[in-house]
This record gives structure tokens, sequence and C-alpha cells, in this order.
């Protein structure tokens, strides 16, 4: 185990990483997609030798099962880039403002999840007719990867317009939505004989989960501030001075990556079981500057995230064919959304107009990770007549739909707000300038750095 | 690779961690030492069916040279939490006055290299006449772990004393001293014949960076900020907007890695090139909130750390023999660093009273990680007589040694400051109370907290 080659691993992605992300917002363009993009040229660019510099960092993707530590060490790194990112969207989510758009978020997210289901399904069963391919697109085209759009409404300052909850909302709904789908797929591919029971038990787990999260947050966060402010203030007249509290972020952290293994251990997304737990925290974060140390600590690791989705493309992979295949996917995953979002919107909200409920269309499109994931499961499924669950191709395609709906979604999403925001991103608020960002993020021509 | 048991990884150890950093608090010890002790707990007690806690977890420590990959991460990340608090403990420490105790930190470190590696190479060749045991003992008994020490000044918010400042610049430069000696051991351990040429090597090169990086932090870096000043201000006469400047969080840490990895790559410790990089955004850092964004991220990984000290100790290698040794071990390591350190003080600071010096004494004693980093070398290097340059019993021995300076030296060091400052630690500063700390730290009776 050398310390020094793990180091130089983490820092020169990290480097590289900042380095994109600020080449792509000199030009307008979101940072991350700048970071996803690193990802695909370190892990497809030859440098030398035959070798890329993933290779080189000893953090290309194993094709058998033994990872090398600097493998391990990134992708912890990104995973916990993805969940502290969820956390700290949950700790900007008050639990009385979810449930305020609750109706409208079900909405799109129930639309959201039966038209992109449908297309790919059809799709399939349209062209080559085999019924596992088509159950493991559908899956792949149906979880919305809620932590790119996160990523570009908070950089925007964004959150707390009405478009912006309806989308957490329903992307934290879609995506028990998608794991609920994922898990019948699964079922009903493998030769598990108890896999409706397998299927009815992930989604009770999943309901409950949810249910108790909102609960909690709702009644018992409440009531323990309570008790301990009261047990504050008499400690207090007693002794003349403040008692000694728990270290608020310690325990946020703790309640955080609790919840997401939990959630990741019953079957559901870790990044779920994150967004629940940053709700816990919402109403009172602020008090300790909770959510600004958890956006510091964010800033280190999330970079890798996108990193590693940009990793994943294997650019030899990509034929002509697969090329059309992915023309078509790509199509079908980002009109699915537009349509089935937008209507859910305009079904759920009676004031909606076509500006909101495009900019809940889009902001639902980004597929990033979710898909990727369904699609390695199906590749890992072995048939009884041995083929696997998903092709090789059919896999590429849907990495490839993944990036490409990751990288047309920030852009338009800005763009989007802006037609129906116009005027609110000139003036950097107090805290923007504190925290030495402007907040102008995708949205203005680029200004001048400091040290360019 | 399993996200989920990663993730049950470091929830539950970082649980633990905190309980004992708690448990040691109300008891008014400094929670690190409650931290190493779990640490020796979880890896010694047999919970079940013959396993301890690290075992169960996938973090137990390797006798092969294949590791999990939890032990990966968990290895990663205790490095990351003394590399961050390092440089947290440099972004407390400016240059020009680390230069106004230089003279002092230069005869408490150079004195408290010399007696402890004597006292450790004299009692081996009295008792076993073995001459690398006795160069391997000696070159253990020679680093200070500042991290502790760091860490208990840091909690008592007594950075800005004489004496802290002595310490730290004592414990930089006995580090680098510390290396060298261990080059030094290494080179004649070893049957290299270049070893001459590679310890000069190691020497000008240790020298040469630290001389470069005060140089940095003296002239370049306030020059550079004079000239992003000036751009900013003209940017901000054009166009009346401040300019988007660089994110000096992700700068300082990317600076960090940079430094810790070139340290570790010519044969320094990370820890003192993270201890530079933070020296350069000393001056600048409150401008941007830096130290407590850099704060909270170290707070994250610290415990890992600490945790990681503990889970090295093998309690049944602990023989009564071995116990033996190890006493007169821990004695000669105490009172020498107390005699050099304190000689090196009274020679350096004309007005240096017993107190302040018996500040200085003990804030060297802790040797840590880097006493067994050494012992763990020694045991590596296979002789030509195919004995190892460490015998096993005297690594236990220096493994003891270091836990136990570790857990001897905050008390007495919180006593000692508590002796020469009595009356500063009962008024919370505004910005005690603001980070949710009462920064009584291990110096006052235990409080009440919130929800205890």
């Amino acid at each position: 185990m050398e310390l020094s080659s793990i180091l130089l691993m983490l820092v020169v992605l990290f480097i590289l990483a900042r380095i994109g992300n600020r080449l792509f917002e000199r030009f307008g363009v979101p940072g991350l997609i700048g970071e996803i993009i690193v990802g695909i040229i370190i892990a497809n660019l030859v440098l030398w030798d035959g070798q890329t510099l993933i290779d080189m960092l000893n953090v290309s993707i194993p094709d058998s099962g033994i990872l090398s530590d600097e493998y391990a060490v990134l992708y912890t790194f990104a995973e916990l880039g993805v969940i502290f990112l969820l956390f700290s969207v949950g700790l900007e989510t008050k639990v009385s403002e979810l449930l305020s758009v609750g109706k409208s978020a079900m909405l799109v997210a129930i639309l959201g999840v039966l038209l992109p289901f449908f297309f790919g399904f059809a799709y399939i069963q349209i062209t080559e007719a085999n019924y596992h391919h088509a159950m493991f697109l559908g899956a792949a085209m149906v979880a919305t990867s809620v932590g790119i759009t996160a990523r570009v409404i908070k950089d925007m300052h964004l959150m707390e317009k009405r478009e912006s909850k309806i989308i957490i909302g329903a992307a934290v709904i879609d995506d028990i939505l998608g794991m609920i789908v994922l898990a019948i797929v699964k079922g009903t591919a493998g030769s598990d004989s108890a896999s409706s029971l397998a299927i009815i038990k992930i989604i009770v787990e999943a309901v409950v989960f949810v249910l108790l999260a909102i609960a909690a947050a709702r009644w018992l966060v409440p009531r323990l501030y309570a008790i301990s402010e009261a047990r504050a203030a008499r400690y207090k007249e007693r002794t003349g001075r403040k008692p000694e509290g728990f270290n608020m972020l310690i325990l946020g952290v703790i309640t955080c990556l609790l919840f997401s293994w939990f959630a990741e251990n019953i079957g559901l997304a870790a990044i779920i079981g994150a967004f629940l737990a940053g709700m816990l925290f919402a109403e009172h974060a602020w008090e300790t500057d909770m959510d600004r140390k958890v956006e510091a600590i964010t800033s280190i690791f999330i970079s890798y995230f996108f990193l590693y989705v940009g990793m994943q493309v294997d650019v030899s992979n990509v034929t002509l064919s697969v090329i059309g295949a992915a023309v078509i996917v790509i199509i079908l995953a980002v009109i699915s959304k537009l349509i089935g979002c937008g209507m859910g919107a305009k079904l759920g909200e009676r004031d909606m107009d076509a500006a909101g409920a495009s900019i809940i269309g889009i902001g639902m499109i980004p597929r990033g990770e979710v898909g990727i994931i369904v699609a390695s499961i199906g590749l890992g499924i072995t048939m009884s007549d041995g083929t696997t669950a998903l092709s090789s191709e059919l896999y590429t395609v849907i990495v490839l739909m993944a990036v490409a709906t990751t990288i047309i979604a920030p852009p338009l999403l800005s763009k989007a707000y802006n037609k129906k925001y116009p005027h609110e991103f000139n003036v950097p608020s107090e805290d923007k300038v504190r925290s030495g960002r402007t907040g102008r993020g995708a949205l203005t021509r680029p200004p001048v750095g400091i040290f360019s």
C-alpha cells in the first residue's frame, strides 16, 4: 500500500477535473460537464506505450474482480461525493415545502417513469423482440439522476423556486419508483423463485423508509430540538454558561452515512438515504453553519464522481450501429421525460405555464449513474440459455444515453430557467460574495478570473 | 466492490470513535485518547467466533500483502486525516511568527533529537549489544508526532502562545531531522552501496524543500496576492462588479495534496508537506473562511487516524519481558524529550521560565505514528544473516512506546498549560460559541451536553 501513489492519483485527478470545470464554466457551460469530459478523455486517450492516464494512475476499470487500492479509494470518493451532494440538497429541502409540492411531484414522477419505460421496452421489442433486453433498457431509462440536476440548480442558487422543489421531490419519488422497477426486472430475469416476494419486500421497505423519514422530519426532530433547547436554557439559568452540545456537523455526517448505508442495504440507492438524512436537519442547519460546512466537504469529493461517470465510457466500443441505436434511444429518453414530466406538472399544478413545465421536463432528463448501474446489473445476469440479460452493445448504448442526457440537460436547464426568471442572476447576494462565488454559474458570460 | 460494506465500515468506526471521544472528554481527558483506546479495543477484543470487530468490518491488519478494499479506504482516510490536520495547523502558522521562534525551535529540535537517539541506542547496546536493533530503536525514539500535540493545542485554542509556536516549529524541524536519521539508519542497515549518496540526497532535498516553502510564504505569496488584488480592483472599476476568482478552498486543498505527495515522494513524511502548504495560505485564510472549512473537512477524517493508531496494538504480543522493556523505553522516551527539549528552550529563550520549558518538553513527548512507521521499516529489512533489522519483540515495544507517549502527553500538556495560563479557559469566545464548541477542551470539568 503506497501512500504516495494514492496521493498522486487523488491530486492529479482533482487538478484535471478542476481545469475541465473552469474551462467549461468560462464558456458558459456548467463545470460538471467539463469534469465528465475530462473523465472520458483520461480513460480513452492513449498517452504512451498503450497506456491511458488512468492506467498509469492505477485506476483503470478492472476487467477481472480484482481492484487496485487506488481504484477502491477513487470509487469511494466518487460515491461519497454524490452522497454528500444529496445530503447537502436535503439540507436545503424543508419537509413542509416538499409536502407542499407533493401532489405535483408525485404526478411528475409517475408519468416520468411510465413513459420512458414504455418507450424503451417498445423500441427493443420492435427491433429485436428480446423480452429481457427490452425490460432492462426500459428500467435503465426510468431513474432520473437527481445529482446532476441538483448541482445545476444549486450553482444557480435557484433552490427556492417552485419548479426546483417539484424537480427534487419528483426525482426522489422517481428514484424510488426506479428502484422498484429494477427490482421487478431483476426478479423476472433471475431464476429466483422467491422473486415476487422479494419485489413486494423492496416496495414495502422503500415506502416505509421514506414515510418514516418524512414523519421524523415533521414531528420527531422539532420535538427533540424543543427538548434540547429547554435543557440548554435551564443549564444556562443555573450556571450562567451555555452547555456544550453535540457537534452538529458530526451528528449530521453520521446520520447521512447511516441512512446511506441503510438505503443501499435494503436495495435502494445510497443517495436516497443521504437526501432523507439531510432533510432531517434542514430546519436548523443554518444555526451551526452546517450547510456551508457540508458544502465544503462536498467540494472535495464531488469532482471525483463526475470524473468517474466519464471514465465509464469506452470509446472503442462505439460502432456505427451502436451510434445509430444510441441516437434513437437518446431521443426517446429525452422526449419521454419531457412529455411525461411536463404533462405531470401541467396536471398537478393548475397555474403551471409552458416555461415552468419545460423546466421540470428538462430537469428530469439526466439519467447519469442510475442508468449505468441498471445496465451493469443486466450485464451481470446470465440466463439459462447462456446469454446475458443485456447485450454488451446495448450496455454501451445505455452508457452513451446516460452520459448524453447528463450532458444535454444542464445547458438546456440553464436556458429554461433563464427564460422564466431572466433578471435574477446579476446581483450576487451577500452570501455568495462571502463564499467567494458570484453565483452566476452557467448563466452569464464568463467573468475575468482573479489569477487569469 | 461493495459500497454498502464500505459505508458500514466508515459509519460504525466513526460512531465508535466519537463515543470514545465524548466519553473521555466528559472525564476531562482529551478525546483523541478515547479514539485511540477504541482502536485498541476493536482490534483486540474478540466478539464472536474468534472474530474482532475489525475482522467483521473487513479492515483487520493484513499479514500478507493483500489488502481488502475497506482497508485501503480506511488507511487513506486515516492518512488524509493527519494530512488535513497538519494543513490546518499550517493555516494558523504565520511564517513571520515561525521565524521569530526560529532559534529556540531549532535548539529544542536538535537537543530533542540527539538525547532520545542516544538513550535508545545506549539502552540496546547495553542490554543486547545488537548494533542494528540499537540504531532502529534510537531512530524510532526521535520524531515527535506533532499531530497529537497540535490537536490538543488547537482544542484548547492556545495556538497563539509562544510555547505553542516553539513546539510546532520544533516539531517541524524535528520531523525533518527524524527523517534524516531514518534515512541514515536505513542506509547503514541495507546493503545498498550508494547509501551515503542517498543520505546526502535526502538531507539536501529536505532542507531545500523547507527553505523554498518558507521563502515562498515570505516573498512569493504576498506578491501574488498584491497582483491579484490590483487586477480585481481594476476589474471592479471597469465593470462595477467583483471578479470571480479561484475557489480558494479548492486551491488550498490541491496545494496541500500536492505538497504532501511531494514530501512523501522525496522520502519525507507527507504531513511535513501538508504543514508547509498550510503556511503558504496562513496570512489570508480567514478572508475566505478557509480555516474553518478545512477544519470541517478535517473533522470528518481525523477520527479514523487515531482509531488507526490504536488498531496497530496487538495485545497478544505483550509478554512480561516485553512489558519490562517497554516500561524502560517509555521512561527513556519521556525523560529524554523533557530534558533535551526543556534544555533547548532554556538555552534558546532568555526569559523562559520552568513552567514554559516543561510545556515545551511535554509537548514534544508524543511519538505516535512516526515511531511506528520507523519500527515497521526496520521489521521489513532482512539482513545478510537472515535476521531482520528489528526484532518483533522490539517492534511491539516501540508500538507500546508510541501509544503510551501519545496517551501520556495530552493530559500532562493540558495541566502544564493550565498551570502557566490558569485563567484563559472560562470565557468562550464568540467564534467558539458560533461553531458550537465552548473550547474548554480537556481543561474544565465536563459540561452537561445538550442531548445528555
